[in-house]
């Protein structure tokens, strides 16, 4: 096995050490028996030896027995990805289609032996970033022959800061922590946090277009990348680094979303902002949720464009915030490097009470230029906790199912949209989880244009039945998504998950075309099938 | 022919009323005749029945001819696009390649049929909106057997205005005053205004992803598209309407940018702005001009996104902004709807006397909330009237050339890469154009990791050898920017000027994607052939 310093975990996201340890498992039992009306334990974690996994179908060259392993420890974490029902499948043992070799490429030369290799033999090819995908975009497929999967982890360095023109080259595979650990001493940070940030890389962003911290102007990985680099079958793809250009379509938005379709993603320019100094957040409440949502799009459409924008509705509030009062909690952040941000936060803020939110003064809270963060206190403090790098492994197989989904719409469709949401999912859910299930939204990201909603569910599921409740659940989702004019995801990709609602959003021609792109790099299908193109 | 409001000119960019008058070409001749030493005079413009036609080479089947003409006045006006050169041939009544008919489609059932015709019988299709491509975009190309012109002219009209989202449903063809003529009582605009406004129509824009208003930020139209809709020789494509998305590669991106070789763009969403009615605008002088780039630098990387930042070299401040003391120009925009612009331009300012600049307190103008425009006076003034609707009509055929080529590139790379066009390029002007050749610079757009330079030229060159003059010019000018890390084009397009140095900027692999989605939609290659794709 190749040498890495943090083990992956085979069944929750990221390392061995984020694993919840047996106090936390014992906990989430605990809580879930109260709310079950029984008693419920903790399911048996299989040992990794221990897990029954079909024989390995390729045996790997001698030449690429350097970094391509087929032993069980890679095998088993590469076999699934970071959503609900593969965590489940996880702990329980079941391994149906693992990689026959997981490859751990560090060089050009590495890459392009592992590819030949790969064409020669029409061996298919799994890129695998962090391993976090909710949309099962990292498995191998149920019916190909033969899978290699492609992990990123030994391509993990900064290759290149430009301090002045704010931007840096990475290679794939460098995660979150890993990236702005090495960018803070230069007083300089990418500022992309999504969800899965500590376990997730830059390749993996920017294949998925993952949606990050600014939830206004500039949200998804898209708007900060300045060129990528990457391999195909048919040999390297590097578009060259600019600030802007109109020269035909642009080659970095069809890597972008591409979803390891067209190739390995190796090193990508991401543009760098300098650490905010000045900071200033408030929250604020509003006793209506429409209410709140169209406070939300006239602030948005002021475009002030503040950093955080995001409300929570009454049951999210409760949740993620702890607030106790059924009001929806729009939580406002303002930041920079260079000018203070107390004109802005006053602003909006006059603005908001105008548009009928509730503002505390204290609840107000502005920076003094130190740098020290604004709204780690309060309802906001407690939102940024229940937010970054939660792991669902402690709840697992304890007889609840929670999953969530999340698209994006224009505010003249919104309204009716989010009912159609509550109304239909809300119905399913009632008759697959019963009464106690919930459905709650926030808004990750708002456009001036429209929103980005983030819907959360859960409820009581009898244990080992999780995923056909689960099947009925996403299917009126997607449905209800599709039906009202939503995108299928905003920043989740699309996966095998989305596929079949993604082929029925999309122009029919415009996947012709990605097709027809892809035949040109790839034209033996090798890479990640099943996923986003092909039948 | 079909009947339309205002007639083309043939030899200016726009109509007819757009022509420069006696007068104005008298002037021009004298002005030219000081600058040369000699007397010359404005060339007879030929009247449009003796210019000189091949034979069309289809003959329109009966049920189109209502909509597909090929009478010698279309003809004429449609053989050329906006490039100096070609306006120089057309005054020359140089026409060597008309297209056979040209068709004014006014619905979708007409778009179809007329495909379908162009399908059958292999007709090469050339899209066109407002004729102002300076790139060769909208030519019938010299080796093309048969070749039909589409003209968007009657695809004129605003189909959906949602004031909710802030957004318009365009058909491709409408031009810049009719749509914002028909937002102005809704108190929206579009606020995109290409050099080529004036003329220039929305399906255009997009085709070529044009750079409009916004220095800063939001800077070309793609930033503006929420869904496009667009027929192919294989049928329609029509992307949802959304404010953001996640779901595999963009399906706009690839038709931004696509210049009519995919389809032709009939209809798109695109976001919109209330009209600002807080502005504020100052000049600011630098007496160096990298010490005015820098200061550039460090205010776009604050975020504070002005609408307007852009700053002249101390050439171009003389020629477009009168400025007389051999200084660089900056001129600072800021504009809202809602919010006083005050504070932000009190910032800005304070940053720029730290960063050198020199700003009298009267050229900092603020408004006071009515709407009405700051910066229509002074050299800000003076530089905004000699920017949009600029007519080249008047100094054709003169002893005159010049034209300009515009890029971007990071800041770490600026100044180096300016100091080479200067030398290289200016080396060249020097021998082709002689000692009184000029070259100059402004900055377009301006991005956090780095410019838009945009160079113009002009220069004393033999009348007859404008061709070769021009030729040699921007052989070095392309080298330049591709040897040195720029891109052919920010925002003017790539079409058959700019296809080699293109191909040298861009992945390979990237244009065999291209081909291969271009393949997928237009199998036999009918769609503006020889731009961008293709051989």
């Amino acid at each position: 096995m190749v040498a890495r310093q943090r083990q992956r975990s085979f069944w929750t996201w990221g390392f061995r050490e984020d694993e919840p340890n047996e106090d936390v498992r014992q906990r989430a039992a605990k809580s879930a028996s109260n709310r079950l009306g029984r008693e419920v334990k903790p399911p048996v974690i299989p040992s990794i030896e221990s897990i029954q996994l079909r024989d390995s179908r390729i045996s790997i060259p001698s030449r690429l027995q350097s970094f391509v392993m087929d032993d069980q420890f890679d095998r088993v974490v590469h076999t699934h990805g970071g959503h609900v029902l593969e965590l489940l499948q996880a702990i329980r043992g079941e391994f149906p289609y693992p990689p026959d070799a997981v490859a751990h490429p560090s060089s050009d030369q590495e890459l392009e032996e592992l590819l030949e290799w790969c064409n020669r033999d029409r061996i298919k090819v799994v890129p695998y970033g962090g391993g976090t995908s909710v949309v099962w975009g990292v498995n191998p497929p149920a019916d190909a022959e033969r899978v290699v999967t492609v992990d990123t982890d030994r391509l993990n360095q900064i290759l290149e800061v430009d301090e002045v023109s704010r931007a840096a080259k990475f290679q794939a595979g460098i995660l979150g922590p890993d990236l702005e650990a090495e960018l803070k001493p230069l007083d300089l940070t990418l500022r992309h946090y999504p969800q899965s940030f500590p376990w997730s890389t830059v390749g993996g962003w920017i294949a998925t277009r993952s949606g990050g911290h600014y939830a206004t102007n500039h949200t998804h990985i898209d708007d900060f990348v300045e060129s990528t680099r990457m391999i195909t079958p048919s040999g390297w793809f590097e578009s060259r680094r600019l600030p802007g250009s109109g020269a035909g379509p642009s080659p970095d938005r069809l890597v972008l979303g591409s979803e390891g379709t067209l190739g390995i993603i190796t090193e990508a320019w991401l543009r760098l902002q300098v650490r905010p100094k000045y900071r200033a957040s408030a929250s604020v409440f509003f006793d209506d949720w429409y209410q709140g949502t169209r406070a939300v799009r006239t602030l948005v459409q002021t475009k002030l464009f503040p950093a955080n924008l995001r409300i929570l509705d009454p049951a999210e509030a409760t949740l993620a915030a702890g607030v106790q009062t059924n009001q929806a909690l729009l939580i406002i952040g303002f930041e920079s490097a260079d000018v203070p941000q107390n004109h802005q936060m006053n602003t909006m803020v006059e603005m908001v009470r105008d548009l009928g939110g509730q503002v505390n003064d204290e609840d107000v809270v502005i920076s003094d230029g130190s740098g020290k963060a604004t709204g780690r206190k309060g309802s906001v403090g407690q939102w940024r906790n229940s937010f970054i790098g939660v792991n669902a492994g402690a709840q697992l197989g304890l007889g609840l199912l929670s999953d969530t989904f999340e698209t994006a719409t224009t505010w003249d469709n919104w309204e009716h949209f989010d009912r159609q949401v509550r109304t239909k999912v809300g119905g399913t859910l009632k008759r697959v989880l019963g009464n106690g299930s919930s459905l709650s939204c926030r808004f990750t990201h708002v456009y001036p244009d429209g929103p980005a909603p983030y819907y959360t569910f859960s409820g009581i599921v009898p244990i080992g039945h999780e995923v056909e409740a689960w099947q009925e659940i996403k299917n009126t989702a997607n449905e209800v998504i599709i039906d009202n004019g939503g995108t299928i995801t905003h920043h989740h990709a699309v996966g095998r998950l989305h596929k079949s609602a993604w082929e029925a959003q999309r122009p029919e021609l415009f996947g012709s075309m990605l097709k027809g792109a892809k035949a040109s790099v790839d034209p033996q299908g090798l890479m990640n099938p099943g996923v986003l193109i092909g039948d």
